[in-house]
């Protein structure tokens, strides 16, 4: 019978976590672009899309070269976009370990500011329409 | 009466509140690595010697890829002289804005886990004779 040997390369899929918490946006060379289902922040995630990569350093130079810019491109995204008070980047991963990386628009009138944003208020999902639009505005930007 | 013009480049210098809430461990091409004092967490911070940076995008390409290059480097030293459960890096700036990136070693017994370490527990300054032992030991992983 076969059987997944250890030297078997996984199949990259995003982790059902992310998949549930996030809404798809664009997809970059290597990584996924997601916008976090939650209104409070203009909240986007960015998944390298290499199987079992947990850490950055997991990624080969190049990769990691790669990230940082789709990490540039999504920070001026948002800079441009909303002209935050600041931006908050951050690769955490400890619920979940699939690397994936938070870049989020921080305004001094933010439910959490000045504190990160992780495990301060509730989520608050965007309505139908407030969604279509926020993607909308991001697509656009994206293009521009 | 000669005066600072706006076209007048800016002298890097850390931080003062980073300055007081670190000791120095080394100096990469682009980043001062310092030690977080806290012994809750192998806590490090990387600090981009380039003044008026604020964001991630304030850097050009070659600089980004450096830190990134940095970043990984550090994450290597945690890594190998801790062997935690999770690394966390992080470009967060919403109390101190100079760029700055932390890199910290998390572990499932850690007092802040599975939450960000940030405001969640007061930091636990180092004994001198603990501090001085860390130092040594992740000097001692930067030359290896």
């Amino acid at each position: 019978m076969p059987h997944r040997s250890a030297k078997t390369p996984l199949r990259y899929e995003l982790h059902p976590q992310l998949a549930a918490d996030t809404h798809p946006l664009a997809a970059f060379e290597l990584c996924d672009l997601r916008l976090m289902d939650d209104a409070n922040y203009p909240w986007l995630i960015l998944a390298p899309r290499i199987a079992g990569a947990h850490e950055l350093c997991d990624l080969e130079a190049q990769a990691r070269h790669r990230l940082s810019d789709e990490i540039d491109r999504v920070c001026r995204l948002l800079r441009d976009a909303f002209q935050p008070h600041k931006l908050n980047v951050a690769a955490l991963g400890n619920l979940v370990p699939q690397l994936h990386v938070h870049v989020i628009a921080r305004f001094d009138h933010d439910p959490a500011w000045p504190a990160p944003v992780w495990g301060r208020v509730a989520a608050r999902p965007y309505s139908p329409e407030a969604l279509v639009e926020r993607i909308n505005l991001l697509r656009e930007g994206l293009l521009s």
